[in-house]
């Protein structure tokens, strides 16, 4: 065995973004150390101690040195310096490393179902990662709306299974970003953060969609010192605090609920009067909210984040306003503008979908950059304006968003991805043989 | 206990129009003593005598008057005639029971999807069954590709599965099947076979597809008596028998593999020269092909079959024609038609939409039958033609019917109709309050 640099791994338990952590090392063979602070005072303040004060985990460290929390060790890995640091670097950068049949952008409930069929159809999909392994779902805990699982499943849970099942019927999962695709002749050029470059015959785009973001003023300062995407990874970090939620769907109702488990109060700060989230995420949030562990503003916006790295944050700016949307009517002499002292603040307002490696393509997306697809009723819903190039997931659909349409979904662009190869195939056999294609029924 | 006519069928393992016999008298609260003819010979002959010569099981006996099969008990039930038969018909006949805000046609995947969703948007939805409670799915052995169960899962269990996790969340399930629905008028009139009327403001029609045949002679004299639409079901009743499979996708490669366990040998009878199905059930076709227990019959069509009740089917006509599709070159000199020992027939060549009951309605409907829904992108891609009226599943899908295709429909119909009686909500309350209702995001 060559020599390999030390890599420790601070960890929490129930962390989502610890287990994608340790899942990439595992997936490049490296060893490390992992401490979780859950329950251990002392190591928890080595890390912060270390971390140069931030509280979030994991936080990974490689001889010594600071890597980062999961976004930053993933930014690394994409650039290939992760590889480099880890001494593992290969040095086929920019050489065509392998033709597939299909490629597969993602390994969310999309990705991995599109995996399963293709598998199915003998396409031996190679699958790659992206930057968020699993997905979504991998940051939920329990899903219970899943048709099939009557006692709910745990997102990771349900991700591994169809890894499994994917990798049983021929996909291959790889760890990478898709960095770009070209699309100007055939196949497909797809080439990776890494350097790496495999051409492919079909691609499917389940690249999903990732946490949307308000861009005001304390935000980029505090993210990951005080200010979270995900409640399930940092909740418990602060612990008996009051905690604010930004958000009125689902995620942002399923999020407070959560953080009923640590904070002294969590408030749910919504724009408009009315949730846009489900009846039963609604009823859980009031239920909350009648034992006094929850509280609700409606018409309010925040407007920016106060606080340092060292301290985390110490209060936020809020304005109200009972006509909704206030941040619209600050002109509005009935809008009013506050201070309020909060510990935690968590963002569920929403995912940009993960469109820019197709930029370069033509593929027609929305304002937002969603995938445009053929849709309607017969085959080929997943066909974008690309032909040989489907979407599939978060990445297509701005509405409906279950775990259970996007596995459809992803089923759908495998079959149609499927057709597509099976019409090239016969095309290039009909011109060896001179001899017309088998009319289809 | 009031007295109860004493109800007795005969079954067999692995047999799952048996189940559905066994479940619909216990959704009656029904007593009924059960036979495995499986390994007995002595009871299977019984059974042959009892029931005229039929050889399919069940074979449902009330009092010991021979009702029949599934399809015979199924389509007393359905009228009325059967509760009369046991003695617990009610008199309500054509007065509206209840209303609901939800009704949700057919327990298949979608129409359970759909249940589970609307159950956790607390529109306590009532399912009604129709005459195939459970759907297709019950009569696959194995799925392998639904996403999240990497070692398969049976189709009943995971059907059974969706049931309970369905009732969990406060839907109720209810056995009958709907006449037809008014929709002159809202809330929609829904009358069922018995003669049942429900009100409901929002129904979703899941009602799936039953399996074709082809109107050829012999077909509805030999139904049951040595021609099935379910290997399944009816395979190990022809053990050591020669067999032909009518069809080339999915189904028909499926059921020809299942076969290989019970014949001889296994003919499958294709129209044209390439099969339809998935390259995964192609190779275990050809793999059974190379053993010597499966023989394939291309640009072959079946036009006759020959037998009688008392002996079964003794053998069937063919006709081939290398350009594919015999029965349309019927004068072509090089179609030959020849006849062709089998003990047994088995047609897999699709389904048609059960959509009969929408016949009054303004939805719109193509040639086949099947519903025309929004699709598109964005919300509402369930919605028929008919405001408050949703499809789902193989009733709307013509292309994909995947088990996790329905169930993706299915979710959507839910949300799709949750919004629909959200909107329908608040214009009531803005009505009653004289109060514009809060713009929506």
């Amino acid at each position: 065995m060559s020599e390999q640099p030390r890599v420790e791994i601070y960890t929490k338990t129930d962390c989502p973004y610890c287990e994608k952590a340790k899942d990439l090392f595992d997936s490049k063979g490296v060893e490390y150390e992992t401490y979780n602070v859950s329950d251990d005072d002392e190591l928890f303040e080595e890390m912060v101690e270390r971390a140069d004060g931030r509280k979030t985990a994991p936080e990974v460290f490689i001889d010594d040195e600071l890597i980062g929390g999961w976004d930053d060790t993933s930014a690394l890995n994409e650039t290939g310096e992760l590889d480099e640091k880890l001494g593992i670097a290969d040095e086929s950068d920019g050489e065509i490393v392998e033709h597939r049949t299909m490629i597969i952008a993602g390994t969310g409930i999309a990705g991995l179902t599109a995996a399963i069929y293709a598998g199915r159809s003998n396409n031996e999909p190679l699958v790659i990662e992206g930057d968020e392994p699993g997905g979504q779902l991998t940051l939920t805990t329990d899903v219970a709306n899943y048709p099939g699982f009557p006692d709910g499943i745990g997102g990771p849970e349900l991700v591994n299974n169809m890894k499994e099942q994917a990798t049983q019927f021929g996909a291959e999962l790889k760890n990478g970003i898709i960095e770009s695709i070209d699309d100007s002749s055939r196949p497909f050029r797809v080439e990776l953060a890494d350097g790496d470059v495999y051409t492919a015959d079909a691609v499917i785009a389940a690249s999903g969609a990732s946490a949307r973001t308000l861009g005001i003023p304390g935000e980029d300062e505090l993210m990951g010192y005080g200010l979270s995407t995900c409640a399930t990874c940092d909740g418990a970090f602060f612990r008996d605090e009051d905690m604010l939620v930004v958000g009125g769907g689902d995620a942002a109702m399923e999020e407070a609920t959560f953080l009923t488990k640590f904070a002294d109060t969590v408030y749910i700060a919504h724009r408009r009067e009315e949730f846009r989230a489900e009846d039963y995420w609604v009823d859980r949030v009031h239920e909350k909210v009648e034992d006094g562990e929850i509280e609700i503003m409606k018409n309010t916006e925040l407007t920016e984040i106060h606080g340092s790295q060292a301290e985390g944050v110490d209060h936020v700016t809020l304005v109200e306003n009972d006509k909704g949307h206030p941040t619209d009517r600050l002109e509005d002499p009935e809008t009013e503008e506050f201070e309020f002292d909060v510990g935690a603040v968590f963002f569920a307002i929403g995912h940009t979908p993960n469109t820019d490696y197709l930029a370069d393509t033509g593929v027609e997306m929305d304002a937002d950059g969603y995938l445009k697809t053929k849709g309607g009723e017969g085959g080929g819903q997943t066909e974008t304006h690309v032909p040989g190039l489907f979407g599939a997931g978060d990445v297509v659909d701005y509405h409906y968003q279950q775990a259970v349409t996007a596995a459809g979904m992803g089923s759908k662009a495998a079959l149609d991805a499927d057709e597509y190869l099976e019409d090239l195939e016969r095309a290039d056999s009909s011109v060896e043989e001179v001899e017309p294609a088998a009319a289809d029924d």
